[in-house]
């Protein structure tokens, strides 16, 4: 144990090391701190009280005085820390060994507790935000604060505001750029809740690719829901319509693996007889599934870096604005493949 | 944007506001933090000299002279965000609102970059530290530190310490107990990687509460992976085996999904002829399963709150030691129920 009862060690505090010193709290920081000029005496005096009394350099009182905390603050909406997670391991790779540390605060989408975070976390003095949205749809702007913020995986709707996103249209692109390499011609559209943007824009950029190729989709795209059931039902819906379908683009890892599924039970071959892509590149879902599931990855990390990057930039005093795309890739595995012959 | 090219908004920071007042850094502090004696007059001052630079109330001055930052570090070494999500939930909770903000670093399983988290921890002056581990086994001691450590999930090996932990024994009894009340007793148990503790665990807390019924586990427990491809190949060497067997206890909802899959293939109705259970209750495994899968819940976030809460206490002067438990709970939904007469 650290501290046992009646002998609690309390760390020293700044006002200690001066008052053994004999000097003011002014003297004592600056002594610490190593920047400002202090007489080679009086330092030595303050360095020796903080020995005695085992005070450590403080990160917060040099801190402090520089007007810079050496803190981002993190403000998350995702309560499964599926895309937080990798942004927040992004953003620590830019921060680099020890220069800054993350605030991390779970808003749970819920925009009174963003608020009352975002405030918190202002009163903690940050250098700066970045602010993680639940889902890629663009989102009311924070407003003017006296701290630089990106809006990270769901945009600012302000074009003002600096925002870091990932490129559904394009991850649609390449899922149809794939099939088509693949031969095939006889392509369905399955994907999650036509309330959400990322829904549409996967749709629009496969079938730009599509129609650029004279490929229709089957049926045109079904709208569902995110989950496997929704997976399930839309292939067996498909399944009856067009039997000779050789591919099926689903929106989301949980709807294809909810594909495969339904592709399985009606004795269809997955890939020979339909190829089948999902989105997110989860790999609990797409590494389990059979045969394993060829996906995009939104490159999450790399959307994180970028989060940070920009906002240190914007700390240092060159900020940003706009929407910056982050490219997706596509993560080929056994549920897509040529057409047999 | 919040900062425009020339025109940086760089916070005040105390020194600005003690100069603008004339007075000393150390009064500045005392007007501002406003339990120390200090003239009206001057306090009057100092703080209109804040309001001329809209210095608002800065909680890292105030706790630095009080020697706490009001910040706890959160260590964790879970990657995927599945465990430490849900501990930071139920920290963020008890910490209660504002008192406490959380430092989140990702140690990514990785002993020197969690020493390196540590210190940089220690160098911002955390009041204290959680430590997530990546899975339940009992992990080395940080040993002494300045301030209390709590080691959630995964314990401390060393019994001074801090630890709360789930309770995977008690998790493997309410599995047993709830399929002896379904009729069950042609039982079979398929676990993921035999290095686990945890593994063990769940199988020990099974098989006590089944011997105690007089049913043995049919061919001895089946130790493999975390993974449904496991969770359907040993199924499927189960019903070889066994064709009467009645039930499949899971050792965690991936590999319930694998054995839900072979039953299915197998002609086997879920639960009519074998009742199957899971552990985890990861709701994105087990809400899609069919039929929806019954589940241990390890009750996460009340393993968070009771950490923090252990180490708000410990950081008031009240430190605990030892390893406390947190009791799972069975969440009972389709993939079990009454063997038919």
């Amino acid at each position: 144990m650290q501290t046992t009862p009646g002998n609690t060690r309390k760390p020293p505090t700044l006002a200690d090391v001066a008052k053994l010193a004999g000097v003011s709290l002014a003297t004592a920081s600056k002594s610490l701190n190593g920047r400002q000029q202090v007489k080679a005496e009086t330092r030595e005096r303050v360095l020796s009280a903080a020995e005695q009394l085992n005070f450590s350099p403080n990160v917060l009182a040099r801190h402090l005085l520089s007007g810079r905390s050496g803190t981002i603050g993190l403000v998350t909406h995702d309560l499964e820390g599926r895309f937080s997670i990798p942004t927040l391991m992004g953003a620590e790779d830019a921060a680099g060994t020890g220069k800054t540390s993350v605030l991390l605060c779970d808003a749970r989408g819920d925009a009174l507790r963003e608020q009352y975070h975002v405030q918190a976390l202002l009163g903690r003095r940050v250098d700066g935000l970045i602010v993680v949205g639940a889902r890629p749809d663009p989102r009311p702007s924070l407003g003017q604060l006296p701290v630089p913020v990106v809006y990270a995986y769901a945009p600012s709707q302000d074009p003002a505001d600096m925002s870091v996103v990932t490129d559904n249209v394009q991850g649609g692109r390449l899922v149809a750029e794939h099939l088509l390499a693949c031969g095939r011609s006889r392509v369905a559209i399955v994907t999650g809740d036509a309330g959400y943007g990322a829904a549409h824009d996967r749709v629009d950029g496969a079938t730009a690719v599509l129609s650029g190729a004279g490929v229709e989709v089957l049926g045109g795209p079904l709208y569902g829901a995110w989950s496997e059931e929704w997976g399930r039902t839309a292939a067996g819906l498909i399944l009856n319509r067009f039997t000779d379908v050789d591919a099926i683009i689903s929106g989301s890892d949980q709807i294809a693996r909810g594909v495969l599924d339904a592709l399985r039970e009606a004795g269809r071959r997955v890939p020979e007889d339909v190829a089948v892509t999902g989105h997110d590149n989860w790999e609990i879902l797409a590494l389990n599934a059979r045969p394993q599931l060829t996906s995009i990855d939104m490159n999450l990390e790399e959307l994180g870096r970028r989060a940070a990057a920009l906002l240190f930039d914007a700390i240092e005093g060159n900020p940003h604005h706009g929407t910056e795309v982050i490219p997706s890739r596509l993560v080929p595995r056994g549920s897509t493949g040529p057409k047999p012959a």
